[in-house]
């Protein structure tokens, strides 16, 4: 461990064989797995390295550990204090995300270690086509009928756009291992989604608000084609199911007023579940956008904005299948919200997965 | 009057010479003058016709008069009681928009009189065309320098894409006076903003939500990216500034635990800040996407969301700046709100606009 330590970059990762720890077998192809710890078989060496990705909201870690199971902790900074005391100290931190870039010296001199700060799309896409290509039963299309239909052995990977959903929204064509252009993003992402629904509901997690929305009736708070015109629009092909404005039913003078005189004529399971339709077909409409624009056809959605939440997947889904009329296909990850956290980690070895992007110097810049 | 009547479809309206009544000589570039009546100078013949756009949120009204002033008015159904009786209930109602349709047996035999009904989309072009080809002073671009700089004697009209922002938002490319096709639309359009803001603030009206938003400074809600980075991210062009996440500052713990002890720490200014940015800013890279596609430089921004809000112009046209690196144009309409109506009340006359876009056959449908 020494050595690895010393020489920072000389362990090999040995993804070869790499496979998703699941507790249960699923012969029901109905449920969704929880997502699992991925096991590196044929890992003989040591590896005494952390992986960090601190994003707007959320931080991410990945660390190696030879079967020993560590327990969920909900502080990151404690947490790594922790590990590093199980390693002795002798740990280096792979760190990517924004949030590596603001803290970097505070991460330095507060846990006393070596960090490498790594840039956060890299990763992102380092992470990623590990994902693709070493990890069995890891992406999967969403269907209602089957919610996770695994898409393994695939021939042709590139190009693809990558749809990073954390706090904001990043797009990235990708159209080699080394090769990728951030070609746009949107402010309506996660962030959004979790900041409005805490001004609107009383829901204290993320994952509280995504309960309520799968209980919620959007109609109630939308305003449908069909609430405007009485019926269909046929002319211009819109049914009269089709949201026509978000949150459309709510603004008017016979609920109040005062917000909260307004408020109580809404429950918070359809506010929530308006706002998760609102926020996922948008980022479901900009990235079949721009595949169109850049002619991809395979669009991958990760983040940490997902958390294999039927609706949002189904949302995506549906919303690239009806703009694209069947001609693109949404991807989805089980470790979706540990793209960069992979990468960044992945990074640390001479060869394979780390070098293949650390020697991207021929991408360009098309900020469009 | 009684033949105008009874031949529908008989009246010229005499559109040439056509110009905007103002009430003051605006000589100060920096004053966005008031939204005027248009006059119609040799316009001889009685026009005995009320055209009406209801849309999702809002109905819009327009009707000739001979040089008299009718008092604004809240009520839409009483005030159209008010001009059949003017005009001793001898008026035909050409009606346009969703509501024209879910209300046209309810309009015709609450008013007792001939009601014909002028499909949305091809209204909001007639009246685009109208206003782009003969009302002077009435088309302009936004800058913060100049933010009306007038845009008269346009030679080449076609291709463009009309951008109407009313509850939801609809885009249309246009190709030559009566063709067109909806190539897309968001349902997070002026109903968003307004529904979300009656939620969020105690706000009444639409206008006192804009004055509002002038006020507030988005960056108490909104994650900026140097909120995540602490810098720059020059990598991917992204500057300290730029958003990464509407209402991306929100969701914490620190903030409480119910939506009421969290909005105590946000003031409402900001919050109608944030959301009028992020709702402008989505429509304003999204028409840019749909630009980009269908290969139209000119864009014009049309429906009652603008209300001639400086921010609000300023936002989409940066947007369309921005993404388009300076290659597409933002346009702004003085009648932005009247498109449908004016388009649907030009509609019935033998020669002339309305039957420009009413012998439109020959478009397609590629709602893609």
């Amino acid at each position: 461990m020494e050595t690895t330590i010393q020489h920072p970059g000389s362990i090999l990762i040995r993804t070869t064989g790499a496979f998703i720890v699941d507790d249960v077998l699923y012969e029901d192809s109905s449920k969704i797995p929880e997502t699992s710890d991925i096991a590196l078989p044929f890992q003989t060496h040591d590896i005494s390295h952390i992986a960090v990705d601190i994003g707007g909201s959320l931080a991410k870690i990945v660390y190696f550990t030879s079967n020993e199971s560590t327990e969920k902790i909900d502080d990151f900074i404690q947490f790594i204090h922790k590990l590093i005391k199980f390693y002795k100290k002798k740990v280096h931190i792979m760190a990517t995300g924004g949030g590596s870039v603001k803290f970097y010296d505070k991460l330095k001199s507060d846990l006393g270690v070596d960090v490498t700060k790594e840039d956060e799309m890299e990763c992102l896409i380092v992470g990623l086509d590990f994902f693709i290509t070493e990890i069995p039963n890891e992406v999967f299309m969403y269907t209602e009928q089957n919610p996770m239909q695994f898409v393994n052995d695939r021939k042709e990977i590139y190009p693809y756009l990558l749809v990073n959903i954390g706090s904001g929204v990043s797009m990235i064509k990708v159209t080699g291992p080394s090769t990728f252009t951030r070609v746009g993003g949107s402010s309506l992402g996660g962030g959004t989604l979790w900041g409005l629904l805490s001004l609107l509901t009383d829901a204290s997690s993320y994952d509280e608000m995504l309960d309520n929305a799968a209980q919620g009736d959007n109609t109630n708070v939308d305003m449908l084609v069909g609430d405007i015109y009485g019926t269909d629009y046929n002319k211009i092909g819109l049914k009269s199911t089709t949201i026509a404005s978000s949150f459309g039913k709510v603004f008017n003078n016979k609920f109040g007023n005062s917000s909260e005189e307004r408020k109580s004529h809404f429950n918070p399971q359809d506010i929530s579940r308006s706002l998760l339709y609102a926020i996922s077909n948008n980022i479901g409409q900009i990235a079949y956008l721009q595949a169109k624009i850049h002619n991809l056809k395979h669009i991958y959605f990760g983040g940490s904005y997902i958390r294999g939440h039927p609706q949002t997947m189904h949302t995506l889904s549906y919303a690239i299948n009806f703009w694209s009329q069947g001609e693109k296909t949404a991807y989805f990850l089980r470790h979706e919200g540990y793209l960069g956290a992979v990468g960044a980690f992945l990074k640390r070895q001479p060869t394979g997965w780390g070098r293949r992007a650390s020697s991207s110097s021929d991408k360009t810049q098309e900020e469009s």
